[in-house]
């Protein structure tokens, strides 16, 4: 595969496979090495590092935190846990810690699910000092009491928060955005699909001779998001006419769709445009099921058209969160449905547009070629669909609305729109 | 009772009871007596004059009206009728007069009810000088031909008319208008009901510590609600959140809602609201059978969220402006329910907020105890509830609004509304 | 007949009789003469002269035709086809020609309609050059081998455009528009019937003491409606009410409503109510079936409240740009029956009123005997009734409207807004 062809759902799995075991969070080397894999495959992602510190609205830029181990070992020096075997193993962000503990004091710093016994759940503490292991609960039972060893090699050091971003520019400021995650460690489905996916649109994207500029973005969560807002609100807010959140996009078990908060932006119209074209069955959750960066997008004040189709949704399949999220749950078919499915979001987008005349009163269009100079008869059918597509260039009805109105295919419409463009009548959103 | 206690419902019937012989009227010492009582009751209540000849948009205060006594005697010095025995016998406004009539030329000069022979009815002539008796038509048919002296004690000065005001100042300056009118003379539902509620809701606000800022005004009615309209109209098209007209609120026969010109202010949906959630079955009048103040506040040009929500309704019982609407046809129970329904309102808005997110984004609630440091985990049910609350603090959802999205109740949502003003994330409506 | 009497259907056929064979176009004499006639019943009638050159948006007034004669001769000197004879027989605007022609060289520059072979069709080439003859089908296919002379005396010149204006000031600048057009030859639904119903309305309007201000145009189709908006746009947005596009007028077959682009115009909901109260059966169209200067009226960037009544509706019936659409298609009855109907949608403006508060609350009615001086007693039926106007003049209430409300006739609330206007306590749309 060259960096020119489009990614496939198998070249998708691989990167997923690569990028697998580095220690991701929301700082750090994990995310750094995740972005370069990444840009080896799209070369336009830009890597962007914000200093400790920063200060974004409510929020600050942590430190940075490196990580290189973490271990439990019992007085026999016999190893109870080590995250050489799991990421996951860690407390996301734990401090640095070397001591030896009895059981009962171990016991305060470990995460199990006793629901899920053979399970390594997801733990993290970003904003506060702490330090703990993850561990399965069925070897937590099986903890004798016995002075045990603990050692993490971490630090905290004023580094920076590091992400990235594909721009494809299109011939209008007019922009979709696709915004996913890279803060977890191997975890697959929530959420290595996400930017899997986003690097497989993005390959798709500059296939493309795009007329909307695309922005395709790799955060942390949450905090990530918000420093894109808060440095773009009103670029955002003036130019992004739709937003999805790429994420869990690898399994095959269900689709879901995540509304935005008022449900009704030209971002939710086209997702269930596409969902239906698709005859795709999908859940339709309620806002209050939120659970990624559309908590940050349609936030009061910000208000932007952003939601989100999914597969199984986060916070609601037994592997979220953990260990068990991994690469069997995820396939590549699940990862090629996912692509198809947004690559044709971006072709609703790029096949649609929302026409306004530019000029005052109908157009004279014989001298344009676009009528007949012989007056008195019928139109042809393609006069009058000209006709009609002026009439409704109001910049409310976009080509799929006209496509019901006239009864007439998108395409039929779409080659008249670029006609009428060439010939400066209209202009498109 | 102190002037610290809750007025009850037989406090309310007592001050009814104190005032009932003042001669009301829209100027004069009625009013400044039945004012001055309730002053006794409400220390908070200011007075205020307006003088004679003041302009009012397309009105002019006219001048007080001075009123001693008013007399009908035989030829033979016979008492036919005099004021003393009620104060509806004389014309409201009456001129001063003092001459010898026969009958049929004090025909002319009397007013009585074909169609209820035992009732007085009630009668004025405020704008223009006019002399009269008001009269049981059972009595008016036994007048003998007479040569009748007639004498009506009365003067016109420079004067003033008066008013007053309850203001109880809340934490905000959006605040809640009671309106009601002290011009009737010796009439019980409509109108002495009206400010005995009014004195009632206004030592109920004194015991809160309330969040609103309360307005209760007792004007003469139309003159007087304009006289307020047109000295603040900007100040409450800009703070006034919503208002009613209390009136005829004495007797227990039935419940009537008479909405805003619109239908659809927040004061009719409140309105609506605690009718509903009270299970009080209720008269839905249409704006067309208006009749009291809201035909003020309703006004083209100025379209004030005022509302009322009465008993037996001005203009729909046949005691209405008669001597029968007297203190048998109002109860301590009648005033009791109606006081109840009122505190109701104010506990509805009271205990109602509509919240406003102050922040860009969702806040770090972590740094603030509002949630847990561990991450990865799912939400405990009251952070949930809390970044719900704060993702529908868009300005547009009440609490009522929010507990029937949220399936919880008003309470829980208010208890975090105060938790997230405290923290500045938030300002409330 | 006087130049003030109202104009009969009988004077309309006659008028159209009159100008019938006048050659119009969308310049030169034929217009004039057709608008000189109609100044002759109308004097109110003012003509004008747009020059050859003159920029209107995107378009340009094109150089004037000056016509004179279209004939073929066949190699005997037999006249083939005569002008003379009908002035379809030419391409309206063909450039001068004459020359000697074989017959497949002749059959280039023939027009004639298969599918109904004893029409002469009407066809133009107003921009560009272009010459040719409209002829009957079975004619055409007669026609043998042989030498042909054709000649076209016809001359392009620096010229002008000529329309005509009936302007009717009344008591508001708000105006009611009536826009025909003047630039079909020979053709009666569509078009005479249009300018004759439209001189009708100027007679009618004339003996009116009209409320509203009345606009009547007589331009060439497109370019001279274009011509008119781009000079008066502003003054159209702010001041036009409604507007009715007059065409197909003339036949009894049936009735057919355009609606405006979005269908919701005053200019609609007065056109359907007049439509409904006469129960006349009608045709709903699409505005997708638009064809006559609607299509400028409505477009986009203009957006004015235009729509069309007609009879048997341009584009849909057989006879429609032919020679057929002659003085037998239309009849007396039927220039009769609309203009009954478009005299009834005038009067329906002007008993209609729109009315507006002009001062804050309610107004002191007494003062200006709109009131009796003795209150508390019930209002009357008209004081309750000036009461209701009041309250709902709002601007957005019509005549009709509150009719319904207050369950009273229109003339009963027109006569009191007359009253409340001449107190000012009220202004009208």
């Amino acid at each position: 595969m060259t960096s020119n062809s489009i990614l496939t759902a198998e070249d998708l799995f691989k990167f997923i496979e690569k990028v697998w075991r580095y220690m991701r969070s929301i700082t750090g080397d994990g995310v750094r090495l995740t972005l370069k894999d990444g840009k080896d495959l799209i070369p336009e992602l830009e890597i962007y590092e914000i200093p400790t510190g920063t200060k974004i609205w409510d929020w600050t830029v942590p430190k940075e935190w490196i990580f290189r181990s973490a271990k439990i070992l019992n007085s026999r020096g016999g190893v109870v846990l080590d995250s050489d075997d799991n990421n996951l193993h860690v407390l996301n962000y734990s401090e640095p810690v070397n001591k030896k503990l009895k059981l009962e004091a171990l016991q305060k710093h470990l995460f199990s699910l006793p629901e899920y016994p053979s399970a390594i759940p997801y733990r993290t503490s970003y904003y506060e000092r702490n330090w703990g292991f993850c561990i399965q609960h069925e070897a937590r039972k099986k903890l004798l009491p016995d002075d045990y060893q603990v050692t993490i090699d971490s630090e905290f050091i004023d580094g920076s928060m590091t992400f990235g971003q594909v721009y494809i520019p299109g011939k209008v400021k007019n922009e979709i955005l696709f915004s996913t995650y890279i803060c977890h460690p191997m975890m697959a489905n929530n959420e290595l699909s996400g930017p899997a996916i986003a690097l497989g649109l993005s390959s798709y994207l500059k296939s493309l001779n795009n007329y909307y500029s695309y922005r395709i973005l790799f955060y942390p969560e949450t905090i990530g998001s918000l420093y894109f807002l808060s440095r773009n609100l009103e670029h955002l807010q003036r130019n992004l006419i739709a937003g999805y959140v790429l994420t869990c996009l690898g399994d095959e078990l269900t689709w879901n769709f995540m509304p935005s908060r008022t449900g009704i932006t030209l971002a939710d119209k086209i997702a269930k445009r596409v969902l239906e074209r698709l005859k795709i069955k999908y859940t339709h959750n309620s806002f209050l099921m939120r659970g990624s960066d559309e908590r940050q997008y349609c936030s009061p004040n910000i208000d932007l058209p952003v939601c989100s189709v999914m597969r199984s949704k986060y916070g609601s399949y037994p592997e979220y969160h953990t260990s068990k999220d991994n690469l069997n749950f995820i396939s590549t078919n699940g990862l090629h449905e996912s692509l198809y499915f947004y690559t044709k979001i971006i072709d609703e987008f790029e096949s649609n547009r929302i026409p306004k005349l530019k000029i005052y009163g109908e157009p004279m269009l014989s001298r344009r070629n676009l009528r007949k100079t012989l007056g008195g008869g019928e139109l042809s059918s393609d006069e009058n669909l000209i006709s009609n597509v002026i009439a409704y260039s109001d910049g409310h009805h976009d080509l799929t609305e006209m496509s019901k109105l006239f009864e007439t295919s998108v395409n039929s419409i779409s080659e008249i729109v670029k006609l009428l463009e060439k010939h400066k009548i209209i202009a498109c959103l």
